[in-house]
């Protein structure tokens, strides 16, 4: 199951990223499941990774690797991405399994160790079958093009039912700006600092510092405002890539420029957020929550996120059922402090179905139906104790998810 | 569904209280929904209540009433509880429908106003049927008797599928100490100073100070570290009574025996508490998350919240899947600052599952299988940054949790 239409058939190359994909058969159906990323020389690269305390080996290494590449001002530069085991809580074990993918590529790719960056994702605790993956390098390098970006977004699936990824580009000086992205995720959805895999790119030339703080700031506002399930992998990651092959050039002497860009970065990365949401786990709606007037973000996120990971929120959800009440209670029980519950407003879209305490005078059980029927709905809490207004987005809660957790090890 | 046998069959009655039990047709099935609980006129009685913002209006009440009756030193009081309809998220007119049937039956009792505490559970956002309650409370004054205690279980029950309760009893002087105790609870349930509903009683004698402070104890050490779905309930209450029917007093006075009725007191709680959790809305598995060897008790809390409300640990359970990685995950992002994960270690039952941050070189999948074919299963998570060990009792997450809560209008 999954939300809407909105199927991915067509992303846009990026001058000076090619991408290789190849079939290591980690799983036990053989489909692509390794893809190699090569950037041009002039490519700078930043990233944004889990805060989840176990995080897997490949990110500790893609963490280092980026490091130590950026300051040795590395030539051509790898990110090595494979699904089907996530080599998390693989102990030393992991680290070793990750160190020796990279060395195998670099040997094959005639660069440093330090200049390929590894990504897993798949089945966690379980060893990483390297020599599989060592086993089919060869085969992605040959099959290295820049118009692989639809193979690469399947190439990087695990229970996801749909590829994901978004283009958008804009003109500046008769020069035309692309950028593109891909991601993947559907659930253990609650990222914190990135997605479970994100893969982002731009011919714009952008300097590293600049491109980390684009990065962050774009993934606050998209990876890190949706949840699917509330619990954060051990493995997202989400890497940007600015390959400096048009001639526009980001940077803070040209504001309006920056904006611009800034703009569409943050646009394409909400939407390929949002294809997450779409296709969470059992998902048959996308839900936003959004808090008004809170007296700070983190109260905001605080509603927010209580009513997003209430278990009899999202059961309603799913039934089509307007029960206001149980909304009502998750914002009751969200932790904000002296909380006046005769001031608040709660609306389902545009429908007030709280005021003063209790169901709205002006609602009806039709009005909530209405809403409810919808595949798209907003959730807004009015809290009216300051001015700060966030979001987050979410998913119900379904006999699919259930039964697609209680079958997968993942 | 729900875990064990462990029905309930008899419930001592305590001399002092006499409960009617009548039927006012709140929910379209005729069954008993209206419970009257009389103490004489030497009981003492403590509450403890929801920290919900959005709390019932008959919580208000109680409260309100509580401190005024102990005040005036009232003669009889009573608790007058029913099922079917919360009374919560109905503004001003909740508050008047709690004050009326209060007003109603302290005028058939011929005591004030305040010497009636008003409990309410079931549907929330409902106006309460007030005029029903009224009609049935004289034939719930003619119905009192002291053993109606497992009448009054079944007439407080919502989605319970089972009546819940316990007795226990010593001897001190030849005297014996007892004390009963009924709760209801399903769903919902992540009880903050209280569970959905309890009331417990004694026929010792305890002055009301000490007796509130037993019951706050006792409250954290059972009601307060259960949770089904992480959802605080709008009328979460618990009641404790002091008939001061026995000649044995409990006081600061005699240490020895005030340490066995705690424990006793403690041993009820706990048993009721997890009555509630092995009835948990779609429950197939009772699971202690226990988290030893925290540096505090909120450390301790946080990580065993965070497993025990993970969907992906708990549709793992009801899947019998021994998925350490799940577990790990969530400890992971359970908040504890500086994590060490090589430093910890997580049991299943008496299996050590994860050490040195990835698989047990020990653990075998037979172990894990064999542990999770059984109905109660501990989760030990040992953290080794300090010495405080704390728990919490949760469920799994099934397909009959979905249907219960995608159905059922709470």
């Amino acid at each position: 199951m999954a939300v809407g239409q909105g199927v991915v058939t067509t992303l846009k190359p990026i001058k000076g990223v090619r991408i290789g994909v190849a079939s290591a058969g980690i799983k036990q159906v053989v489909r692509p499941d390794v893809v190699l990323f090569e950037m041009v020389e002039q490519a700078a690269v930043a990233g944004v990774f889990t805060l989840n305390a176990f995080c897997a080996a490949p990110v500790h290494v893609a963490k280092e690797h980026l490091a130590k590449s950026s300051a040795d001002h590395a030539s051509q530069r790898y990110l090595l991405i494979n699904t089907g085991n996530a080599n998390a809580g693989t102990g030393e074990q992991g680290m070793l399994d990750a160190n020796l993918c990279c060395d195998e590529a670099a040997k094959r790719l005639n660069v440093s160790a330090s200049s390929v960056m590894p990504f897993s994702t798949g089945v966690i605790g379980e060893i990483l079958p390297s020599a599989k993956i060592v086993n089919v390098l060869d085969d992605a390098i040959a099959n290295f093009q820049e118009d692989n970006w639809l193979q690469a977004a399947a190439g990087i699936m695990t229970t996801d039912t749909r590829v994901k990824g978004h283009s958008v580009s804009f003109d500046y000086n008769n020069e035309t700006v692309s950028i593109t992205g891909i991601s993947k995720g559907s659930g253990m959805i609650k990222p914190n600092m990135a997605t479970m895999l994100g893969f982002v790119a731009t011919d714009a030339k952008i300097a590293a510092p600049l491109l980390q703080q684009l990065l962050t700031q774009a993934s606050d506002k998209s990876f890190n405002r949706i949840s699917v399930d509330g619990d954060t992998s051990t493995n997202d990651s989400c890497m940007l890539i600015a390959t400096a092959q048009s001639n526009v050039e980001i940077s803070e002497d040209d504001q309006a420029l920056l904006a611009l860009f800034k703009s569409q970065l943050d646009e394409l990365m909400l939407d390929i957020a949002l294809q997450i949401v779409r296709d969470g786990e059992g998902a048959t709606k996308l839900v936003k929550i959004q808090c008004d007037k809170a007296a700070s973000v983190q109260e905001a996120l605080d509603v927010a996120y209580t009513v997003a990971h209430s278990p009899l929120v999202k059961t309603a959800l799913f039934a089509s059922d307007a029960n206001w009440g149980r909304i009502l209670a998750a914002v009751g029980r969200s932790g904000v402090k002296d909380l006046i519950v005769d001031d608040l407003q709660i609306y389902l879209n545009d429908v007030c179905i709280v005021q003063q305490g209790a169901r709205a005078q002006s609602y009806t059980e039709e009005q909530g139906a209405a809403v409810m029927a919808q595949q798209e709905i907003t959730i807004r809490i009015v809290l009216n104790r300051g001015d700060v207004n966030d979001s987050v987005w979410t998913t119900d809660l379904s006999h699919e998810y259930i039964s697609i957790n209680a079958d997968y090890r993942s």
